[in-house]
């Protein structure tokens, strides 16, 4: 990593800090972890099994929670102590995340196709190959990387970052700071098809997909439209890589869906619910709030709220480990099982 | 929603129809379900759960069944009668799609690139930075979205769809009406290596992959090229988003194949099979056909036809639930053998 | 399949070989399997169950295994005897990929868009529509099918091929002889947030990702960049479609996976490891030395060197058949364990 941060820069946004050391540096280099960084860099004490490492760090700038005392900072380190060092870590980087990944110029790229009647607003940047669309509305500071496909009245809010290759079909909407990783499609055709005469025909959708603030999707995810109204994430809801969303799914606020996890149609999940990779879930279901599900879990009824599940099909996360014991069990069962009824 | 499509251009689509009532309407402005409905809009009962809400309902025009006898149309109000209302609809939303979703004009767009070996047929459009390769042949009405690739001698016949960014690669074959969603590839590499002195080196694939009539697949599903011949996938076929089909397999006409399903190099699909999400065939199988696999299934054994499977290893269907029950019985099963052996 | 390639430029390919009979060919124009073949191809023994089929086989030039004497030669057919047929083929079949799939023609597409910056070595293609950025290197003969996007700083060694739409984010670094399918995205951000008053907060992530010597991704597989420092696939890797890698995994030298595994952050494989297809890893665990882990096995724990594991949770391959012929005989047993303890 190769950079040039501005100490003032990051100061400005740890609201709650406390700086112990001298430094006669301005800006820091690089970050590192404690063991790898060097002079410059900044590192951090994130997770407390790694507090032995700080005394021993060249970094030159040490962001520590604030009870740390089991070392002092060497001549020219900072140690710098907030309340949550990790975090403040996060806004750091996303400041450093800027320099490193400037890959978009501000401003329209000349390469770009933009419809008259799109509307771009101020700080908007477009990258090479882009194609936005008719009556199409892109909100301040929101950057589009290449090869990104803005259908037909899309809106997408301020402050979104779309990686290249995301495709936004026609009417779908995106609220403020959502994150939409390469590859993501939204607005992809339900999968509904009527049976007649023998033949599958396709139930047209003509629905939409409502993104709700501060979500982000991992690359290659897709999110389908809705057959007549929508399918919606809600505000703050994570999803990893190559998800499937299915039609008229509703996810609450603040969900996790792990890598690979897929969510048949007109699913509804309530507000936190986290679900882990390759999970999958049969159609119309509901999943109240805060439930968790495990990895690879199938889920083809109602989830309670708060609940715990996994296997397929899911039972509650305890029942599935002792079910996971016993059946190692099972050999040995029937063995003796026999055994005592030969014995009569 | 907000469109405008004539009265006339809908019974048009409708070959039997018996309407009920009279409006001075000419034209519907949208369309929604009983509920949501407002002056203007098309309607429609699809599923006989929501036959309470007919006559409440606001919609100017009322798709029904022919035995609907419920209620009767209010004043301005037309009920339009029809075998099959959920297919009537889906012939209507065809209509409105075209004005929904006309991110294409008719044309090629000026940031395209046709070879000039290529041949583009009447009525076709070619979305913004799509790409035609040497030889390729686009048929009749056929609509390309934005960055799409069709290689080099690449076949499309008529009215089909490509969403944005779908990749066709060499030599692949599209019959008529066939409906690729965004992110869609066909033609990648086959997986398949061999083992040459400890390493793996890649079999070349020098095959293609035929997708016939009006077959349907979901975004950023993979359709893998033969090794030498062909991978086939049939008429009517309808995939799912991020599907995976392998080199050399054939799946028959009219099979649903829902998200994430996974299916290994050369197995064979009769027709009107049905597997449900995420479930994975191993190589080289046949499926018989009519056969129905549930969704996370694992098949690695041929399939007769007719057959219902489901888990991993699959088993019929009712075996499947039986074991899923007694599986929770688990433990109180262990508790009693060992009590009753233990009074021994 | 219609080609025309010069008889020596395939025996140059050959170190090893021996050839029995004589032609006036001096060019082959097809491929095919022995049964398919017609005067002019080349066909090949790769699996001794088709043996009986070599003396019937029209192919004008057979490949054959040293110590095939079965048959002899017809008039105007040569057979080709090389100790490793399928091998000799894959290397022909690279030949005549180059013939295939030219679509790249040698140079930069008008279309494309290269940073000033960047270096590109002799003999580089760039497709149509490709953006490469500041920074990036291409090194000789690499190939980049239309639509890429080759990200700030982004290394690529010597003959690699990146099909179209591959999205290569900023940073990452691929060496030489790297093949990566259509819809391929390296670098895409991990998924890691903070909790921070009730919201997830995303960790930037700033590492990179490299991906070793002759490594072959599957169309649309995602591999996230680290959050500070690498995610790496060890050289002769090779992956199938639809694969996820989380951040900072670092895979082993020789391993494979299937389609749609999943892998979850900081996983490490150690060489030699082989996936089955669907399957997944919870995070930072270790996998040994050539182990083998069956398709859509659910993998929580450490495994040990060589293990064959199987089943979620996974249990040695052998355990996991008898578990599964012993839950089979689960409704056998309740009702022998009833009727035994009703006896008494």
């Amino acid at each position: 990593m190769d950079l040039s941060l501005d100490l003032d820069a990051i100061f400005a946004k740890l609201p709650v800090y406390k700086v112990e050391g001298e430094t006669e540096l301005t800006s820091i280099s690089g970050i590192a972890s404690l063991k790898n960084a060097k002079r410059g860099d900044l590192s951090f004490l994130a997770n407390p099994k790694y507090k032995a490492e700080v005394e021993h760090t060249n970094a030159s700038f040490v962001l520590l929670p604030d009870d740390y005392t089991e070392s002092k900072s060497k001549p020219g380190q900072l140690y710098i102590k907030t309340p949550k060092p990790s975090w403040a870590l996060a806004k750091i980087c996303r400041l450093i995340f800027g320099q490193l990944f400037s890959h978009n110029q501000k401003g329209v790229h000349p390469s770009a196709w933009i419809h008259e009647s799109a509307t771009l607003n101020e700080g908007v940047s477009v990258g090479p190959f882009c194609y936005v669309g008719p009556g199409a509305r892109i909100g301040e500071n929101t950057q589009l990387g290449s090869h990104c496909h803005v259908g037909e009245n899309v809106s997408i809010g301020e402050d979104c970052i779309l990686y290249p290759g995301v495709k936004l079909l026609a009417l779908c909407e995106l609220r403020n700071g959502v994150v939409l990783n390469a590859g993501v499609v939204v607005g992809s055709e339900g999968y509904g098809f009527d049976q007649v005469g023998g033949s599958h025909e396709k139930i047209p959708h003509l629905g939409k997909v409502i993104i709700e603030e501060d979500v982000e999707i991992g690359a290659n995810s897709c999110i389908d439209r809705a057959r007549l109204e929508e399918t919606r994430i809600g505000a703050g809801t994570k999803i990893d890589n190559l998800v499937q969303i299915g039609h008229n799914v509703r996810i609450g606020k603040g969900c996790l869906l792990v890598a690979q996890v897929g969510i048949a149609g007109s699913v509804e999940f309530e507000d936190g619910v986290i679900v882990g990779g390759q999970a999958g879930f049969a159609g119309h279901l509901k999943v109240g709030k805060g439930a968790r599900i495990a990895g690879q879990a199938g889920i083809t009824k109602n989830v309670e709220p708060g609940a715990f599940l996994k296997g397929n099909p899911a039972v509650p996360v305890q029942l599935a480990h002792k079910i996971s014991i016993l059946q190692r069990k099972l050999p040995d069962l029937f063995k003796r099982f026999a055994q005592e009824t030969d014995k009569k």
